[in-house]
């Protein structure tokens, strides 16, 4: 998408082969950042801090550091060593592991001469994929967004939590690739943007994206969501997700299933981007077999933002002494989930429908 | 309660009844500032502006405005004009308009001469009126938390949103109130005190407030309750409240309904402590009925807190030309309530209850 009018991606390989550059986007919205990632522990690190963040793109990057490692040693050791390091930089999203496990399978039946080589190629495509994966979510769901405007006049007003933009993506976002094909079609929407503390990703990269796409929309605390849904502000949500299980119940950032139970209590239509390398067959109950990332508490207690005078600066924000938590992930179950709207079109989320899609596409 | 060890109130008047002097709670938790409010202007500034918050307090604060008003001119068209006046400060919570009335009764029937004396009185009777209905909520919620402490062993586990502590009353707090009396009678108890954004007066005032007191407590961002009571983590939600309807329907800072939905769906006790003065019997339903404050957009894109240097700043967190909307409360439906604490006992969240309640105090 775009960034004061130019293409832009958070992700891409550098020419050479020799490295990838990628957005740090712990500096957004206030400055955008590009790094080079030249080893495995830059890749490794990128992903643990955050500089690059949102399952689609966590797996792109691990990918990208699978090549770079093929480009040192390929050998079988080394390239599995690299897979459960790289696999273990963030606990909860499965795209991790999808994207590292498709570059050993790969990789490993393949001449150790030829690996490099293939690993870029593979990297390349696994990234070219999630563009096509996610152009195709939007199509489907813009279907969703249409049909509500038209239901009746006025800007379709949409909800979303987190990040689940193309930064969260190789492109187009997952969440938000609906809303940008419906802005592109000319739909008249509104998205209302949920800060999502601790790290802000709404009120820090949603809405950044939104603004430079020219996608009208404002930014609310979390805690606003129920409340608008009651006075009938809120005609969709639409948010992304980081590991659904096979019976549909939703993993994804923290405060998303207070959204889903505002939505469910106001009947308003809650449904869940899902590009399928986040669907997880192996795991039936998402609450007690999806392992929650505990993140660090400074990222409660403390928080970054632009001074007036234009500097980036940290502020402490609770009292010396007071201990924080920091669960990063909550799940929620499919029983509050509209649907899940997926790269082969709009699915329950329930466990025959979503084995069915899977079957079929075998 | 106490600050660093010294006995604290957020509200005193000068002995000398020309003034009174108010901790500015904008400063918490990073410093201690008490300011003088000599005139009716300050006061209705120091509300307004949020120096003095919490629906108890207000309504304490404005009683004070009213005897500042007397001490001026003490006509009835002078105090019948500064009601409406400090009643317009703040829109939603129904103590204000309720300790303004109170003054307003207490002086019209009086000689002239006699108003000012008769309204620093006023004033005070409310005031320590305030701090014995708490006193009388922190027993009767005191109750519920020693249940459950005698069902299992371990803390029990409390959480509570915004601020409805000793900052937000005259003293005891309402929410807290239970806290405390559970803490000193030596009941093991740990407190989950949601950020309570956009304004944090939980990360700010809560926590503050439970460290000076020596109560174990947590700081989490407001998006974390669901996910802690889906854990088996939370063992009672108790909240405060700005005003309740006939039918019991609570109205409260943006972002209670989200918790009272979790706790409903999770079978967690739900909770209001409710000083029967902020009860509104003119009203039914709280979602079409209460009003809501709007506040700035400025609160939600930037936002205060200590640099490493030690001084506060303000921060934005938003990418410039990002819009932001700011509704300050919600209502909370009586279905999701548990009960209603008040200075009589505890009452359910019901219309004929509420009224049978208020009819035997009569």
């Amino acid at each position: 998408m775009r960034v004061s009018g130019q293409p832009t991606r958070p992700i891409r390989a550098a020419p050479e082969r020799d490295a990838v550059w990628v957005i740090d986007q712990r500096a957004l919205p206030h400055r955008l950042v590009v790094e080079r990632l030249a080893d495995v522990a830059a890749v490794r690190r990128a992903i643990a801090d955050m500089w690059v963040r949102g399952a689609p793109l966590i797996g792109a990057t691990a990918a990208y550091g699978m090549a770079l490692q093929a480009g040192v040693d390929a050998s079988d050791a080394a390239i599995v060593q690299t897979a459960a390091h790289l696999q273990s930089a963030r606990p909860t999203a499965v795209n991790l592991a999808w994207a590292v496990q498709r570059m050993l399978r790969k990789l490993l039946p393949m001449p150790q001469d030829e690996r490099q080589a293939a690993a870029w190629d593979e990297a390349d495509a696994l990234a070219e994929e999630d563009v096509a994966v996610n152009q195709a979510i939007g199509r489907h769901g813009l279907a969703l967004i249409t049909a509500i405007a038209a239901r009746r006049p006025g800007p379709v007003q949409v909800l979303t939590h987190c990040n689940a933009g193309w930064l969260a993506t190789v492109d187009w976002g997952t969440a938000t690739s609906p809303v940008y094909q419906a802005h592109a079609a000319g739909v008249p929407l509104h998205v209302w943007v949920d800060e999502t503390r601790p790290r802000n990703q709404g009120a820090g990269l949603t809405a950044w994206e939104l603004g430079h796409e020219g996608v009208v929309h404002t930014v609310v605390a979390d805690n606003a969501g129920g409340h608008l849904m009651q006075r009938g502000q809120v005609d969709l949500v639409l948010v992304g997700c980081d590991r659904v299980t096979a019976r549909g119940d939703v993993c994804n950032k923290i405060g998303t299933y207070l959204k889903a139970l505002a939505a469910f209590d106001n009947r308003v239509p809650f449904y869940v981007a899902m590009p399928t390398s986040t669907l997880d067959l192996t795991l039936a109950d998402g609450l007690a077999e999806i392992p929650i990332e505990e993140r660090s508490a400074r990222e409660v207690t403390h928080l970054a933002g632009r001074l007036a005078d234009g500097r980036v600066a940290e502020v402490q924000i609770t009292p010396d002494g007071s201990a924080a938590a920091n669960p990063a992930f909550d799940v929620t179950p499919a029983r509050l989930v509209s649907g899940l709207i997926t790269e082969h079109g709009i699915v329950d989320a329930d466990e025959t429908a979503l084995r069915a899609l899977m079957l079929g596409r075998r």
